[in-house]
């Protein structure tokens, strides 16, 4: 049986810009690997209300799992649990499980619950939340989508406690064998190499250290002994 | 009149796997910005045929500038110059004008221009050579798709013989307000702020130090007068 896949969704206005570099994309990536689920797409998104919802919509019916990151804290510009909301046509308001935390939250700090911090308890009916054990404010799951902060160490700490609830399939197991040759030089034993591990999927990525070519070539799949065969049978044919 | 927009599509499986953090998004999203062009959208897809040729597609027909990053090498997973072919209806093969490239940068070194590396000059009719002063290899424009490197010297090399070629608009200027504040306590006169300038885009990005919250405010626009305006209202409102 194949993998499940999922898609992520980035939404911020400052990655689009130039300002953040994104981190969460890379760790999401490596955790649905170890879990064995596809990451088949990623899109990023600025903070606009219809390119958040045409991409949800398109993402939640393409892919098995969805992963937003950015967009649900107190400010004006944090429009996504709406946008997730409007996408599902779902009735979107501050919910009393979400408000209870919050309140629990800003008592314990003698800080008030003021209407702007209200706001990151408005959850789609329907949803489930999503844990945050840095800053109390929840994500939730509507569907198949999975709305997560975007301040790295919260998002982190959601998707952890988010992917053992999923259903995951052979993570994958990857070899990478290091050839100090340019691409250019072992392009063709590798066509055959991919020609004949169908079920392998093998990559070439070429680098360049101290004026001297070389290339990465990166074995995935699902079955270690189909990797190691391919890993041996590459290093036969090229004498290394 | 409103600036151009653009979109990235990043092709790489080795993306989406974890194995590589992308580097080019956020170096195109700085280089965008300062020309003046609105990056509205990334997509991060697989080696993927169908997968490439849909996100071209959807991409060039939404937006007034396309750039691709990866896929151009002389590897059996690099299809990209096919894809984008394929997605405009044109013929593609061997071309002379970058068959002539190669054979000189690969005669100079006492290489042979073998299959492999052939397939680099292969380049969809109709498209224009985007010069790569970092390994030869060329990538190329097809209607208003930018097909470039995804090794990042080539990429940003690409990027900077491109960028001068389009037409841009008003340069993004920000300016960024430091509050040791949590957005909770400062999302209220924000939103005010936000619903005045709303030729402007004001931006909250939450951050932990130390224990203590902040929040980076940064307001955007492409008129420095404005912005000026605004920040200093903030700063009136905020007592700072």
């Amino acid at each position: 049986m194949p993998n499940p896949t999922a898609a992520m969704l980035v939404i911020g206005d400052e990655i689009l810009s130039g300002r953040t570099r994104d981190a969460n994309m890379h760790h999401l990536a490596n955790e649905l690997t170890h879990a064995g689920i596809d990451l088949k797409e990623v899109r990023v998104v600025s903070d606009d209300h219809d390119a958040i919802v045409a991409a949800v919509k398109a993402l939640s019916g393409a892919y098995d799992y969805v992963f937003t990151s950015g967009g649900i804290g107190p400010t004006h510009d944090d429009i996504t649990a709406d946008c997730i909301a409007a996408a599902f046509g779902k009735h979107i308001d501050v919910r009393d499980d979400a408000r209870a935390l919050l309140q629990a939250h800003y008592d314990a700090r003698g800080q008030e619950l003021n209407a702007a911090r209200l706001r990151m308890a408005r959850i789609p009916d329907d949803a489930t939340l999503i844990d945050n054990p840095v800053s109390t404010a929840p994500g939730f799951k509507l569907e198949n989508v999975h709305v997560m902060a975007g301040v790295p160490s919260v998002f982190n700490a959601m998707v952890a406690s988010v992917i053992p609830t999923l259903t995951g399939g052979a993570p994958l197991l990857s070899q990478t064998i290091c050839i100090m040759r340019g691409e250019g030089d072992i392009a063709i034993p590798l066509r055959a190499l991919a020609e004949e591990f169908t079920d392998l999927s093998i990559g070439s990525y070429p680098f360049q250290r101290d004026g001297v070519y070389g290339s990465n070539i990166v074995i995935r799949g699902t079955d270690g002994v189909r990797i190691d065969a391919a890993a041996t049978q590459l290093a036969d044919t090229l004498g290394l």
